[in-house]
């Protein structure tokens, strides 16, 4: 596998399940559907983790970049 | 369900409820009845939430775009 | 009831009582006589609030915009 | 009493005593004899202040605008 | 072993181990495979460390360059 | 005493013992002989203070200027 | 000892040792052996410090600036 760019992985992992964590802790996973330029992302289907447990499902989710610590394609 | 970009969840949302989680951990819920590119947005019938239950009403509200964690349309 | 724009409810709120979040929790009541494009604003008669209570009158105040959570017409 | 811009006050204020409260919560008190565009500004004869009380003698006090959270005229 | 600038570490870096140590405390290590100027990164095989442990496996991993502390090849 | 522009405040205090506030609560002490436009400065036999007393020697010290408070000439 | 810019400090420290605090609070030493205009820098032979004990030995480390409280020459 080699990607030319870190934003590579946004457009491979589109329309497909992500972990992401957020700063102050919070880590929600869904199914990518869209981002921009400034790693804004909307999730469907999302799910609120805990330890690796769903404590909430909040559905379709817009996510400000600036948040994000880091995108994992699940 | 596709979406183009992340903001055309905010075009969608309009006029509708949506969820907002706040950096800090605040969360409110209200009608969207505007919001702009910076993610500045307005709420009416805003209502503070804690655990998922009503803790305060707030009425209309300017939410700050760069204080904003994530956006549910509800 | 239609805001064009997230700024409209500021101009909609001058002269008239105002709550405003700040980041770390502060909360603040007063007049709000001006503001600007970094929603920068000054409250007249305003009044730190907690838990709803008056904690301390403190004036005329000048609020930075960039601390600011949320702005709630009273 | 009309202001036509939130930096007005500052105009208005200097060389009179203002409350200033700081990120973090620190707050202190002085004559304000100058400030500029980012809001940093020069107090002479600072204070500061813990729980309304002098905690501290500071004398010539030049602060960093964005670390302000407001600025209140004495 | 001389290095011109900052960044000529990372592109020797490219395809080998690296600690990456996130604001907030977080650590993890992974083969880095891209970077861009912002110093947004992606890893493979990355793990999530606690004091040196691995704590959980995460794959492949697109960490945003503003929460970087410092990276460390291993 | 007048000062035309907050940055006069460090002119005048080249070269002589300044006290420094920085985000976080650290404070530290020392002749500055140097500052930029950005407010990073270089401190001369500098040391860190708690409570006041002398906490560390650090001798020559470059501080940045977004982790500053206040600069207080001593 | 004058120096005329805070960056001149970086430019005789390079390829000496540097007392490095972190915002949080860590602190590394090291050898520096590059810098560019953000403060991002490159320690060779870096260790991270707890009270001043070595805490953990770290080899080659690339700092983010913008994380920088500090830099002192040791």
């Amino acid at each position: 596998m080699t990607e030319k760019r870190p934003f590579d992985v946004l457009n491979t992992a589109l329309n497909n399940s992500v972990l992401i964590r957020l700063k102050g802790g919070l880590e929600v996973r869904g199914n990518m559907i869209s981002y921009d330029i400034h790693m804004n992302l909307v999730l469907d289907g999302a799910e609120e983790l805990q330890n690796g447990e769903v404590k909430r499902k909040l559905g379709t989710l817009l996510l400000r970049g600036d948040n994000i610590v880091f995108i994992s394609p699940a």
